[in-house]
């Protein structure tokens, strides 16, 4: 493969006390030694054994650069499976930006976003779904969606699908056998073995695809809408929970404000707090507009959470729960009474009794003094904790890959269906071929540079 | 020495593609092995040589949270001295913080600012100014600052200050050897000798002393004063010159606005505009205060930049030249004719011709159309460009060492004025004695713990 050498910052951009820049490709090596000089005058990049370190400077035209440690890894390993050469330098944003420049003057080209992961998928490091899972793991900021990026970089959704792949491979073959012998009517491959496998697999792949709302959901957060008439509190819970949040994450998360103003993290759970116009019966047609969003957003939501006044709980409570109500069917619905530090106990009670046909989950908080948001916590992560998750299954969490399974599942339906009808082999091997094509793309095996492009695209530069 | 361990993220803050974690103190090896696997398992951290990286994954509970690059750096031979393991793992924010909440769980404690430095500091890895010089040089943000922190930290200054110290405690030994013989008055130090040493050694600190105008100017930026009328230009110039530069530095620096907004880097020298207002007659108390504050900046400017608009010179620019050239004596004037582009030559040169008495750096310019801007630039790096940097020579620019220069050549200049009074060996000694103790307040072979704090608490953690 004639591939151009290729260098990036790998680190976190701006300042740090040490910064990595990576090289990787065939001139690795000699375009290294250019530049390096090992503090041991004897030593060399090109001579050195992989898995080593060597301590010495950068220079140009005479003049030092920095001090660094040069880390050598021969080809097939390391991440690209090419000769690579990690410098790690001083974390100046000029000295990063230096070296680089040195390094192009000397024959590196800049890597693209995603082009180290790209050359591992090329040279057999790792499949696509495995390389697309480095970037998810990257961009992981909770320990679910972390969880999930790592077993999935790790291989464990591509030994899923290989499996699945095998078991057709097989029964394809045997159906494109009998095409070579159409005119004898031979049956090699067994229908009913067929159908046993078609079923299985639509099964299978229907679990995958049902999979992906969850882990949709963890990678992006779960969400939560809040309801509710305006002066209940809503803001003031939210606030609530999210500065608690931040106080933890601020100094860790390098996210954005938006990402942050709206997903909270609990126990390693990632929650986007959808938040909503207050609902009352209105003619003006501006605010109708917004509580018809309000309806929408609770349509998206997998936790509904409904605050309630308890010191304001008049009749118009019952036309906002015929509202609420039918928009949460199946949904998560838990209903929050604010302000309970207002009330007695006995008043307490009395809510709880008057609102227990709407859903079992009912909390008496207070937002404005932290009061009981522990035990909303604790019901937020029981809906939303997905115990499944500890069973190592695989979830499916890339959008792309729900789409080629929904693609394989529509072919595995059309398996069937044929089956059903008794049509040819020729007919039944081509839907069989479909189906494979789909799985196929998701690790890979089969691929056009165009959806690479795609894929890799999106990753940072220097992955 | 007893020391804990310690742990910290060395890369810059944020999510990258990957992301490096630091352990360092006699316990890094034995706390790396019980939280990382080796992909190959016969392999573990305490058992691999020096300078070698092994592949592997860190554990907790059983559970893996990300697949790493270990690197081994054995005692002495490591940034600190002391047994070092680098963790390059994953750059997400999630998986950083993990792995030190890991490493904590395990035994390690959390880096203070500067700690590595100042461990590699009591190693005797480096002395106090080359400690003092990582930090600036991860702080560099323009070539010439970069040279500058280089050449410190690998040792040119320090080089310098044990010469010096050697020849005078060549000296007060001899001299103190007098003491024991008190009695009778032989002198073992050539007070001619010791009198040629004392200059050669205060001319030497001055110059030292002379550099840190020019070191701070390097390391803050080269001040530069641009006066002149409102409507002259002047906002125009200076947005044109920071947006060129911006256009350049805006994905590279991570530095703040508020630092970015007046300063601009000219061929990796980084020059600080300080934009003044306006000057005219006025009897308004408020606007003389503002005009008093112009006059003070242009005290403090190296380059005082005028900035004319060519199109409209009266009178009043006669006295505008009272009020300007008297306090730009021994300063860089550099008179800009703005608005060029809407004067014939013809007249440009009737305007250099009048302006010739006060200037010989008169430049023709169009700042709104970006005309002969080089020029300027060019003659900026003409006036700001220390030709001395060429020469490796040693540019002071810490203030600590500035002061602690200051204190010796005090000293000295004491030592001078004691051989001419013909003082006694006692009155000698002391102030050489004293000389000695500020040069080896530099390099820190004489400090205190409180010095040391002041000195490592600016760093970054993570050196």
């Amino acid at each position: 493969m004639n591939e151009e050498t290729i260098c990036a910052i790998c680190t976190a951009p701006g300042m740090g006390a040490i910064a990595v820049i990576r090289i990787s490709g065939p001139e690795a090596f000699s375009i290294s030694d250019k530049i390096f000089k090992a503090a041991s005058a004897q030593k060399n990049i090109s001579a050195a054994e992989s898995h080593t370190v060597i301590y010495g400077s950068i220079h140009q035209n005479g003049k030092i650069i920095d001090d660094v440690v040069a880390t050598i890894f021969r080809n097939p390993h390391s991440f690209t499976g090419e000769d690579t050469v990690e410098f790690s330098c001083h974390g100046s944003v000029y000295i990063q930006q230096k070296i680089i420049q040195i390094l192009l003057e000397n024959g590196c080209r800049m890597a693209e976003p995603g082009e180290y992961s790209r050359r591992a998928f090329t040279h057999g490091k790792m499949d696509l779904s495995q390389a697309e899972a480095v970037a998810d793991l990257i961009a992981s900021t909770s320990a679910a969606n972390h969880q999930l990026a790592l077993q999935q970089m790790r291989g464990g959704f591509s030994r899923e699908l290989d499996k699945l792949r095998n078991d057709l491979l097989h029964f394809v073959t045997m159906i494109e056998l009998e095409l070579d012998f159409s005119e004898e009517e031979v049956e090699f491959a067994n229908r009913k073995d067929l159908n046993n496998l078609a079923d299985k697999l639509e099964k299978h792949l229907h679990k995958l695809m049902e999979s992906f709302r969850l882990g949709n959901a963890i990678k992006n957060g779960i969400p939560v809408a809040i309801v509710g008439e305006t002066n209940a509190g809503k803001s003031t819970l939210l606030n609530k929970l999210l500065n608690e949040d931040r106080a933890i994450v601020s100094n860790i998360h390098g996210t954005t404000r938006d990402v942050i103003e709206d997903t909270v993290n609990i126990n390693g759970l990632t929650f986007r707090f959808i938040d909503t116009a207050g609902l009352r019966q209105t003619q003006d047609e501006i605010e109708k507009l917004g509580i018809e969003r309000t309806y929408q957003k609770i349509e998206q939501a997998h936790i509904v959470l409904w605050i309630i006044d308890s010191t304001m709980v008049t009749e118009h409570i019952e036309w906002m729960a015929g509202k609420i109500i039918p928009r949460t069917q199946g949904k998560n619905l838990v209903i929050i009474f604010n302000k309970s530090d207002k009330i007695s106990k006995e008043e307490q009670q009395v809510l709880d009794q008057l609102f227990r046909s709407y859903s079992k989950s009912r909390i008496h908080i207070s937002a404005k003094k932290g009061e009981n948001l522990d035990l909303l916590r604790a019901k937020l992560l029981e809906i939303g904790g997905f115990p499944e998750l500890e069973h190592q299954d695989i979830v499916v969490t890339n959008l792309r890959h729900f789409e080629a399974l929904s693609l394989a599942h529509q072919s595995i339906l059309r398996v069937k269906q044929g089956l059903q009808d008794n049509r040819s082999s020729e007919f039944l091997s081509q839907d069989i071929r479909e189906c494979l094509h789909h799985l196929g793309q998701i690790t890979g095996l089969i691929t056009s540079d165009e959806v690479l492009q795609n894929i890799f695209k999106n990753f940072c530069i220097g992955k």
